[in-house]
């Protein structure tokens, strides 16, 4: 089988390929078969021009197998997920341990590099981590969204003691209060969806209905750290809003919008930092989907074949819908 | 006496009252005479209506001896520096060790509490330390901006094997520099004044002038921190630029202008860290001023006497000029 079914995008349309080519690692890279994807808020970024526009196979969140690997055939076989960016190894910034930040890098579906909503992909080697075999698709598929809200824990020191607000209650606002949750500190989510907060019963999380009293109030008596989930630019001002001075404003969502009139002296003078996070270490993710500490299937609200893969899009950028899982 | 000289401003206007009362102390409040004070760039934005306007005695910087100390009286006749800000004692940040953040503070010179530029001046007791008797007032008068230069020290871990960039050689800038040089980072000082640049050496700083090719170079090996004193919105957006992925920007300075066309996204995909930096701590500035490790001298650029505090200020707000003090 020399071609293979594709989800391709091009000038923020999207379209279902089924004579695309199957992809032949080159160097390092590996073939893998992908098992299960998922969209994520990015994917949708990325049609609506995000990046000015990725060129490619879309999708950057999986569990697959590994069957070709000829660099390392101990690979071939093995259920895998990846991380998903390729630095050219070369730069300064490769040389000082900067790879997933790379300016020449590829990014799976986000830049330079075919992506996962297909039947195959390819990755370098190191990229892979290899799946418990008890952790099934539907929860291993989680691993680099997770991954990516344990980022969080490697740029602040949360912990007990600490006050901890996530501000959205969509899929990566959940997703980081699993997390964040898993650290004792005290912790509160702020959504506007009654059915997604109740998602956290369990989790210790406190959780409260966004109005503008609400608001109000918790800007009053103000959290150490904010995690602005929101993916809009509102979101940062609240966000803002809810951080005491000295304390820290997590950004874990990007957005195309551009923020304006901003009084940067506000960070000065209440000596706020901000912190912009992406991805993150998979080995943390991978213990918490194993062990079960987190157990993230009650995000997923739809699962598409990879012919629907642009319904799958569709419904996944719709108001209340969680994880959209596309399957091969 | 009775009444005192004073640096009055209102309206953004700075006038020199003789017959303003000498502060009565109250609670834990000493009387300071003020022996030397010297002019920040905060003074020159609140002239001109950063903060909305402040009404009162200007002037913040200062060594002075304490004449009354009710409270205290072992504090009488020390010769003494202070820390800016009062908090309310009462609210919730205050509780939380962050009085100096207390929404209801005063701030000596900068928020409802008059300031230094005055032959008189109040602080509650435990905000001073008194001066070591070898350091001359020319050094002491340094400590509060050198302090706000050690809260850097404070908010990012900072040693040897970090690359760090100071953007801006004014008064912030190469008291910043004096500051890092300290901690044997590997430092970068940009500024366009030659002659302020020359300042450093013997810290073991370099310094580059500032032009479109060598913003270029440096951004192309990006700093692990920057810190921008530059007081300008340009300055902002030029640190972006020299910052490494996963690295962290200092705002050392405030200015009145907003942001415009702020892209946030930009500090999530390369994962930046900002930090807005204030006033810090006294203990290793007042340190560092008598060991002689930093002797801030050569940036005294002129000495005023109070009557002439508007000259003075305006003197201060000249291109190139440095450290203007003000005795009463």
């Amino acid at each position: 089988m020399t071609t293979m079914r594709a989800a391709f995008v091009q000038d923020g349309a999207l379209t279902l390929r089924t004579d695309y080519p199957v992809p032949v690692p080159q160097g390092e890279e590996v073939l893998v078969r992908i098992r299960l994807a998922g969209v994520c808020a990015t994917d949708l970024e990325l049609l609506r021009g995000y990046k000015g526009g990725f060129r490619g196979v879309l999708g950057h969140e999986f569990v697959g197998e590994v069957v070709a690997a000829p660099s390392a055939h101990h690979w071939e076989g093995k259920r895998v997920v990846g991380e998903i960016n390729v630095g050219c190894g070369r730069c300064s910034l490769c040389h000082r341990g900067l790879g997933k930040h790379c300016r020449q890098r590829t990014s799976l579906g986000i830049i330079g590099r075919d992506g996962v909503f297909a039947d195959y992909t390819l990755l370098p080697v190191h990229n892979l981590h290899a799946v418990p075999e008890h952790v099934p698709d539907e929860v291993a598929v989680f691993a680099e969204p997770l991954a990516a809200a344990y980022e969080l824990l490697e740029q602040a020191n949360i912990g007990p003691g600490q006050r901890v607000t996530v501000l959205g209650d969509g899929r990566l606002g959940l997703i980081c209060a699993f997390v964040l949750a898993q650290t004792g500190c005290d912790l509160t989510v702020i959504g506007r969806t009654p059915e997604k907060l109740a998602l956290l019963a369990g989790t210790g999380a406190q959780t409260v209905l966004s109005s503008p009293d609400t608001l109000d109030r918790l800007a009053d008596d103000p959290a150490d750290i904010v995690v602005d989930a929101t993916g809009a630019r509102d979101g940062f001002f609240t966000a803002l809003r809810l951080v005491r001075p000295l304390g820290a404003l997590m950004l874990k969502s990007t957005f195309a919008d551009r923020v304006h009139d901003f009084d940067l002296s506000r960070l000065v003078v209440d000596e706020i930092t901000i912190i912009g996070s992406r991805c993150g270490p998979f080995a943390p993710a991978l213990a918490a989907l194993a062990s079960g500490a987190i157990d993230p299937r009650p995000l997923i609200h739809a699962e598409y074949s990879l012919e629907h893969a642009a319904a799958a899009i569709a419904r996944a950028g719709e108001k209340g819908v969680l994880k959209v899982l596309i399957r091969p």
